[in-house]
C-alpha cells in the first residue's frame, strides 16, 4: 500500500527521571542561559515547585492558577512577566498551570519549561486555551510548545490511585483512538503503540503498588505519548462519541471514555487488522479488544453508560449528534444502524464482539 | 525497571507521497510565506528538480554541489543567497545536496525544504559538515534542520537496485544498532523498531519489483526513521566497528556494514532481551537474529569480510583500536576475547550465533 502523510513533529527536549526535576530544572535553565525566571504554580502545587526550584535563583513565584485560563488571569500573569523582564518560565502541575504558561507564551515568547504533576499532557502539545465570559477559545500556536518538559514521576506519587488509573485511560484511549483519527499517520501510530504498551504495562502496578516508581514511570511516560500521538492524529470516532455523551448530555469525561473504548475497538477493528494486529501485540494479548478488556478487568473499569446518568432515550439524540461528526477516514463506514448498535452496547455492558 | 533519560525531538514537518513532491512543495513554500526561492541540485538532479518545481517562481537555480561540502563551494552558495535575498532553500538530492543547503542555513538561517532522492538520512537531522583542506569539520546545530522534508519515493526509482539494498541495509544498522546506542532511550526505540518493520518489509519489494511504489515508499520511510532514530541515539557497538574496519582497513561502507550487522545483533541480543524481542516482532520472526538472516538470504546480503579484503592479520590491530571506542551503555560487556571471535565469524561468514 502507497504511503501518504503529512505530519508535523514538535521539537522539544524531554527529560525523563524520577527524583531528578531538580537536577534537569538545573540543566535546562543553563542551557538557555536563563536570567530571570518565573515559577508558575498553583497554591496546592507550591512546595512541591519549592522543591524542585531548589538553588534556582526565582526572579517570580506566580500561583494564580485557575481553571481553564480566565483571560484576566493571563493579562495580570503576562504584566508580572513583563514587569519583571522574565526569560523563561517554569510551570509545575497539571493542565490548569500549563496553560497559564501557554497564555503568556502565546503573545510574549517567552520559552517554557513544564514539569507535569498529571497526566493532562498539554506540555506535549501546542494548543493553547483561553476563557472569557465562560466561552473558551483554543488555538494552534509553536510559540505555546515548551522548549523542554521534565516528568519526574515522584511528583505523581500523590495522584490518588482511582484518579490515576481514570487518566491512564483515558491516554489509552487517545492512543487508540489516533491509529484511525483524521491525521493518523504511521508515525503517529508507532508512538500511540508505544503509549499502549506503556500505559498497559503501568496502569496495572499503580493499583497493585501505589507508591511503587515503576509504574509511575510507564503510566507517565504512557500518558505523554497519548499526548502526542492524540495532538498530532486528531479526534477519532471514539472522541466524538465521547464528546457528544459529555457535552449534551453531560456524562463524566473519564468514567464515558474508559466505558465506550472497548465499543469503539470492536467496531473499528475488523475494519483495520494491522493496526488491530499492532495493537494486540502492543497489549500483550491475541486481539486488541481481548488484551484491552483484560487491563480493563484488571483496573475495575467502568461497565457500562447507564451507570453514569445516561438512558435508552437520549440514544437517538446522541446518534444524531453523532452522525455528523463522524471522521471521513474512519475505518469503518458509520450509520444510525450500527452507531446505535454501538450504543445500545455500551449503555448495559454488553459484549463489545 | 525505571525510566531516565534525556530525549530531543527535533521538529519538521515531514509531508509523505510518491508524485507529490511537486504540489507538497507549493504547500510548503505558501505556508512560509517564501517570496525568494533558492534550488539547490547538482547537475544530476537538476530535471527532476525543474519538474518538482513546475509553476514555482524560482529566484536562482544552484547546482554547483560537491561532496562532503567544501567551504569554497558553501560560501560561493552563501554570497549568492545574500545578492538576491533568498528566504527559502530547497535542496533536491542526496547528502551533498542537503549539506550544502544546510552549509548556507548555518550561517544564514535561512529555512530548508529538503527533497531527499536517495536514503542518506541527512534530511532529518541537525548535523552539518563542511570540508576544508581535505579535513571535514561536523557539528549539531538547530539552525540546520531542514523546517520541512518531503519524501516523494517516484524519485528514487531511480536508484539501482542492488544500491537501495546497500543503503537500505546501511538504514537497518542504523535502526538495529541504536537500540543499544549511547543515547538509546524507549522513544528512539520505539521509531527504530518501525524503522525495521518498514526496512523489512520494503526492501525485499524493491528486490522483486524495482519499479513498484509500495517497496520504495516503506524504504524510504524506514530509512527516514534510522535517520531519526541514529541521529538521536548516536554510535552504538555495531558502528564503532564498522567505522575502524572502514577508517583504518579501508573496507567499503555499505558492504561492512551489511556483513557485520548479524554478528552484532547475535553478540548483544541475550543481553538485551526486551529490545531482542520487539525487534523479533518488527522482523516478523521468532528471534531478531533469524529474521534478520532471512531478510539477509532474500536479500543476499554480504556473507564475509573476507570478501572485501579484510584478513585474520588484521584482526588483533582492529580489537585494540575498537576496544578503546565501546559504548559505555552496551548491554554485553565487550572484552578483546569475545570481540576478537565476533570479527573472526565475520570474517569467514561463520554462524553468527
Amino acid at each position: 500500500m502507497a504511503l501518504n502523510f503529512d505530519h508535523h513533529t514538535l521539537g522539544q527536549r524531554v527529560y525523563f527521571g524520577a527524583g531528578r526535576a531538580n537536577e534537569y530544572l538545573k540543566a535546562a535553565l543553563k542551557d538557555l542561559d536563563s536570567k530571570k525566571v518565573m515559577v508558575i504554580a498553583s497554591g496546592s502545587a507550591l512546595r512541591a515547585a519549592q522543591e524542585i526550584a531548589a538553588g534556582v535563583e526565582v526572579a517570580v513565584w506566580h500561583s494564580d492558577v485557575v481553571m481553564h485560563v480566565p483571560l484576566a488571569s493571563a493579562e495580570n500573569a503576562r504584566a508580572v512577566a513583563a514587569k519583571r523582564d522574565i526569560d523563561v518560565l517554569v510551570c509545575v502541575g497539571g493542565g490548569s498551570a500549563t496553560g497559564l504558561a501557554k497564555a503568556i507564551a502565546l503573545t510574549m515568547g517567552i520559552p517554557i519549561i513544564a514539569i507535569p504533576t498529571t497526566y493532562a499532557g498539554s506540555e506535549a502539545t501546542n494548543v493553547w486555551g483561553l476563557t472569557e465570559d465562560s466561552r473558551k477559545t483554543t488555538g494552534v500556536d509553536n510559540k505555546v510548545l515548551p522548549t523542554v518538559v521534565i516528568y519526574d514521576s515522584e511528583l505523581t506519587l500523590s495522584l490518588p490511585v482511582e484518579m490515576s488509573i481514570a487518566s491512564g485511560l483515558n491516554g489509552l484511549a487517545h492512543c487508540i483512538d489516533s491509529l484511525w483519527a483524521p491525521r493518523a499517520d504511521p508515525i503517529n501510530a508507532a508512538l500511540a503503540l508505544e503509549g499502549i504498551r506503556a500505559l498497559a504495562a503501568g496502569l496495572p502496578k499503580i493499583m497493585n503498588n501505589p507508591q511503587g516508581i515503576s509504574g509511575r514511570d510507564e503510566a507517565l511516560y504512557g500518558a505523554y505519548l497519548a499526548a502526542v500521538s492524540f495532538a498530532s492524529a486528531g479526534s477519532g470516532l471514539h472522541h466524538k462519541i465521547c464528546h457528544v455523551l459529555g457535552g449534551t448530555f453531560n456524562l463524566p469525561h473519564a468514567q464515558t471514555h474508559a466505558t465506550v473504548l472497548p465499543y469503539v475497538l470492536a467496531f473499528n477493528a475488523p475494519f483495520a487488522p494491522e493496526v488491530e494486529k499492532r495493537a494486540a501485540t502492543a497489549l500483550g494479548s491475541s486481539t486488541a479488544l481481548e488484551g484491552l478488556q483484560k487491563l480493563r478487568t484488571q483496573l475495575k473499569a467502568p461497565q457500562k453508560l447507564t451507570d453514569y446518568g445516561f438512558s435508552a432515550a437520549g440514544i437517538p439524540e446522541a446518534v444524531s449528534i453523532i452522525l455528523e461528526n463522524i471522521p471521513a477516514n474512519n475505518p469503518r463506514p458509520v450509520t444510525a444502524e450500527n452507531l446505535t448498535e454501538l450504543l445500545e452496547k455500551a449503555l448495559v455492558g454488553a459484549e463489545p464482539a
